[in-house]
């Protein structure tokens, strides 16, 4: 850790000025309530908000109840003001917002961010440059929106070991996963109908992709374990090929499927430690508190050596909870700016290695439709054993003019269980393999 | 608020000199923790801890791989001594705790206590001392162990406005109430088998009759709140009188019964605000998120304006989880002494009035023993609607020589709910009054 350092503080009752950049649903929204709540938040920080400035990409749109004398579309100019102490981005992206944050972060102003996507390509830069200026960083709502996940990883947990973080960390895919269990209807049917209700965008790929859990689970990961992880360490796979079939698995198996972000500890077997950082639709059994987490719920699952269990749940999107996850950091930043002090920021001390993904263990749940013939059972045991992965549970059943093995094997490493599904396939005796899913929970 | 000061930081790789007070489960726990994680705490404080002293009741008894040259019986002179910087207070009790805890405030020693009934009744005091001297008073493990509560109430949700948090926060009361639940067992026996397995003490006293949940009411209250709320303020009901027919009408209703602590903010016909902070055995329906918290696991459900619902779960005692808060805030308090700073104290601005109990409104589940004739179900209606009393449901069946009637009434204040139930009790029509019990969620 470098010499740490921070501003003096303005003084108590002194206003603290701030830059609002974005004024979509989540801008608006913040607007409205630093207005609306702004007795209380000069209670709790000592001294009172006063929002300077806003930028917006088009000045000409109507914006009734604001102040057009505030209103700007140079954001690199606002935030370099000298009236400015505290920045709001909420603008998204990354390469634009990357820019004024740092300009932000390096003319000593604190910034509070929503954007998941800018902190996970971005943290170490970021962070050094809040680090130089003595200035805070926060981005609670850049995962999980108003669950408290980023506090309590940073704070509440920060005596303790964490050893793996598992969260529904996606609204919109889980409201589609949700729908396709429930209502028994197809991934097409369902994102159509999340597209209808706004749940999901235009362009669908962020959340269907995977990419947007990825970024969160880049942020988990690092704050979780002390280490740099970026978007581009956490292997990604979406739900565009989660069928019918995969849900009508999962319900044999007394479990849900889920999009699930996994941030793990690994250990080898000389004790030396890496961290992994995934995302996939795996099932959980429906004993698994991340199960019931329905509609567009979000839920963060950790466990620490010490605490054991915790989950956290909630709304993980929306204008109400990402505003309200934005003002939790802005009245602690604020706080910092009045008083003196500062919030505690990256901490990546440990810098363990990120694993290959080939070499993470799960446990696989797979479907397949097999000759009904003597010896076809020993055929495919073998192929799992050849690759060193054993067998919890077979089961076989009759089907029209075959069979249809469920196989569950116990933990193995993915390249191990990756190279058993390629032999299966290439076997006579399996005639299809219809899901291949992992298991968690 | 006053003019906040804190001390100056002793400098990144200084040594922070900890004073333990108490050995017990979670003390002993903080001990080995401490000396196994203290590599991971120095890089995160930004300097080593050191402990420098701990405090026993009783110097004569072994304790093995514990420096027995760090040993004291007199607390009050080793949180004085200049050497000590942080103070860990895992004593337990309230009176002598708190003489030492304020004597280390008023010292200039940040402290970081677990004990919910010194922080519940002495609150005001402490604050006081520690804004006076610029220190630290934490207390996460206070509520709900490892659960991040306190955290995310103080900081997380400092942007938002909560209007209601309501927990299942003793663990001795669920594991009675949930044994009895799923096993039909009376109080007595699940009390009998719960003191065998250690869950609950020889005098069950705190946990049964809910003085350890009031004292969590007290605290969450008040963080919610910003209000000042004691454990003297919280109206408190325990378990004791859980019948098998409650649990039967539980059942019956498609809910469970679970111990609360519940605090509402309450806004009355002229939008005057007010508090209430109570803890009693309730109904709350099988949808609800706090009625699958099993066990000995406690769960926090907050419904802030912003954030909507949020739940928080986990292991709420034990030493690990209650040594993991401790932990968590030993690391926050110590940074702030290497670096400078302080974290958020008590905010209480918002000093709102606490209500009447008899003004708080719920809704009440009333089972009862009728005679089978023309008319009784008008006379029993019309008490309750002579108090003002609105009926949602009610069930009528019939009994060996008479009826039972199951009404389920409307939110209503509580002095009416209780005067309609003694109105009830002197109707000759009515033969007995088998379960009344709240309902909430």
């Amino acid at each position: 850790m470098t010499e740490q350092k921070f501003k003096p503080g303005k003084g108590i009752g002194q206003t603290v000025g701030v830059a609002l950049l974005g004024m979509g649903t989540v801008g608006a929204e913040v607007l409205r309530l630093l207005e609306e709540r702004s007795d209380e938040f000069a209670s709790r920080i000592g001294g009172p908000l006063e929002v300077r400035g806003i930028a917006v990409s088009n000045l000409s749109k109507p914006r009734p109840g604001v102040d057009p004398e505030k209103l700007t579309d140079d954001a690199l100019s606002l935030v370099a003001r000298d009236d400015i102490d505290l920045v709001i981005e909420v603008i998204g992206g990354i390469d634009y917002p990357r820019e004024v944050v740092l300009a932000a972060l390096r003319a000593g102003k604190s910034v509070v961010t929503a954007n998941k996507a800018l902190i996970a390509a971005h943290a170490d830069e970021l962070s050094a440059a809040a680090d130089e200026s003595g200035v805070d960083l926060f981005f609670e709502a850049a995962v999980a929106a108003a669950i408290p996940v980023v506090g309590p990883l940073r704070r509440s947990l920060a005596g303790d070991k964490v050893n793996q973080v598992m969260g529904i960390v996606n609204g919109t895919t889980n409201f589609i996963l949700d729908a396709m269990y429930t209502r028994g209807a197809s991934y097409d049917e369902m994102l159509a109908e999340a597209t209808e209700l706004g749940y999901a965008e235009a362009d669908p790929s962020a959340d269907v992709d995977g990419f947007d859990a990825a970024s969160k689970a880049a942020i988990l990961a690092s704050l979780a374990f002390h280490t740099r992880v970026s978007g581009e360490d956490v292997h990604t796979e979406g739900i565009r090929d989660i069928t019918v079939a995969d849900i009508e698995a999962a319900k044999a198996a007394n479990s849900t499927i889920k999009l699930l972000a996994i941030c793990e500890r690994l250990v080898d077997e000389e004790g030396k430690e890496s961290v992994s950082a995934s995302v996939y639709p795996a099932l959980i059994p429906s004993s698994h508190p991340l199960s019931s987490v329905s509609e567009s719920y979000n839920a963060v699952f950790v466990e620490a050596e010490s605490a054991g269990r915790l989950m956290f749940y909630g709304n993980g999107a929306g204008g109400g909870p990402t505003a309200s996850a934005v003002l939790g950091d802005v009245v602690a930043v604020a706080r910092n700016i009045v008083l003196g002090g500062r919030g505690p920021g990256e901490s990546t001390y440990a810098s363990l290695p990120i694993a290959n993904f080939g070499d993470v263990s799960t446990r696989y749940h797979v479907d397949m439709q097999v000759d009904d013939r003597l010896g076809v059972l020993a055929e495919v045991a073998s192929v799992f054993s050849e690759q060193g992965v054993s067998l919890k549970t077979v089961r076989q059943e009759g089907l029209n003019d075959g069979a249809r093995l469920v196989v569950i094997t116990h933990s193995a490493k993915e390249k191990n269980l990756e190279d058993t599904v390629a032999k299966l396939k290439d076997l006579d005796a399996v005639k299809a393999i219809d899901s291949v899913i992992r298991m968690e929970g």
